[in-house]
């Protein structure tokens, strides 16, 4: 009987770190859970032809123009930025609205850190929203992992720490785990006894949401499984892989 | 009655993301706890006249000629380093030998976080083996604190973190908290129970030097408030303040 050698797993916890990790050949996932990533789920899960991230209002205006049947959207201190028609909430994009359409989105810290990734086997989009199926893939992908944490202008966040730690608790056994990172994002997420909701609110970046009024968006964000699928990056696409 | 503002504390997990943080005018607490930080403790208390950190092994050497009654030290890979006379262990300085000596300490993480912060009000040497006199020198200097973490090569470690996260969890109630890092440091803490040592045994750092045949060296340095003194950068010398 062969002894098969179990792909690794590692956390990053900002973009500032992100060059520490190997990501050649490694399925690497983006996590923005408040609310770049949690968005782009709800969306496609919603019926989007796919969504395009972008780092600026004016190329969100700019592609807005060019591409047929799409809608723009980003917001920058908690309101929609000026020239763009939608803002970062995953509220705001029923199936009956967002079917069919492309989304072209522009997010600050998530898009930066997609934009960093070179050499990824897959990039792929993770949320709470969808953490079952992320996990799913990601055990059958055979691969190594990287869980890459887009933070809040590179400093360490708890939301997506948590995220990336609810998946080291579910599939972690399956892999080979030497990062410290990991392991504390494992021990967090223990600490949250799997109600994200509370525990994530006494955190500087729900803090600073729910003073514009963000609450439902924060409570949505925070919930497992509400849109089961895989998020892919496709050359400047996000398109979903099942 | 004046509303007095409560001073901020804040935890940075890495020195790659210490530029994030304001450090002037500071009480910046540098943490390396395998081993660095440890040892200074340990050698501080034991009597030596001072410690001086520096950068490379050639910079140890030079300064160990010129500087009457002193010893070089510092270690790679876990042995003493080709020139030098003794290791990082703090196990290595007891008071009879090390006493009015000064000690030129060649360590990689710990002394180049040391280099890169500017402007501090102060600079403390933290370790566990002086977890509650760090503490109360905090407490009464009525400034704004930030732990750093020497980390390992600028990769998150659970050691550093963690006694980060003592620290917020005995003072954090006198200073004002809004940094998801030191929130995670102090749960990380109230994970581990007090139990320093069984904790961080699953720990990448723990791994790696016990490889190395240093399991005692690892027990002391996860041990509480053996060397109750607080060392301070003065100059180019480590010495201790109370």
């Amino acid at each position: 009987m062969t002894q098969m050698t179990k792909p690794t797993l590692e956390v990053c916890l900002s973009p500032a770190l992100v060059h520490l990790y190997n990501t050649k050949d490694v399925v690497v996932v983006i996590i923005d859970i408040f609310r770049a990533t949690s968005t782009i789920t709800a969306v496609l899960h919603n019926g989007a032809k796919c969504v395009i991230p972008v780092a600026s209002v004016a190329e969100c205006i700019e592609l807005g123009k060019i591409i047929p049947n799409s809608i723009t959207a980003g917001e920058r201190d908690g309101k929609i930025a000026e020239g763009l028609q939608y803002g970062n909430s995953p509220l705001e994009y029923s199936p009956g609205f967002i079917a069919d359409k492309t989304l072209v989105l522009t997010t600050t810290n998530g898009t930066r850190l997609l934009h960093m990734i070179s050499g990824a086997s897959e990039i792929v989009i993770g949320s709470f929203l969808n953490l079952t199926a992320v996990c799913s893939y990601l055990m059958s992908s055979g691969k190594n992992v990287l869980l890459a944490c887009a933070s809040w202008k590179d400093r360490f966040n708890l939301e997506d720490t948590l995220f990336a730690g609810a998946v080291v608790d579910r599939i972690g056994a399956e892999f080979s785990i030497n990062c410290d990172s990991a392991r504390a994002a494992r021990h967090l997420y223990m600490c949250s006894e799997g109600n994200f909701r509370e525990y994530l609110k006494d955190s500087s970046h729900y803090l600073r949401l729910s003073a514009y009024g963000l609450q439902d968006d924060l409570a949505y964000c925070a919930t497992a499984d509400l849109h089961p699928v895989v998020p892919v990056l496709k050359g400047k696409e996000i398109v979903v892989i099942n």
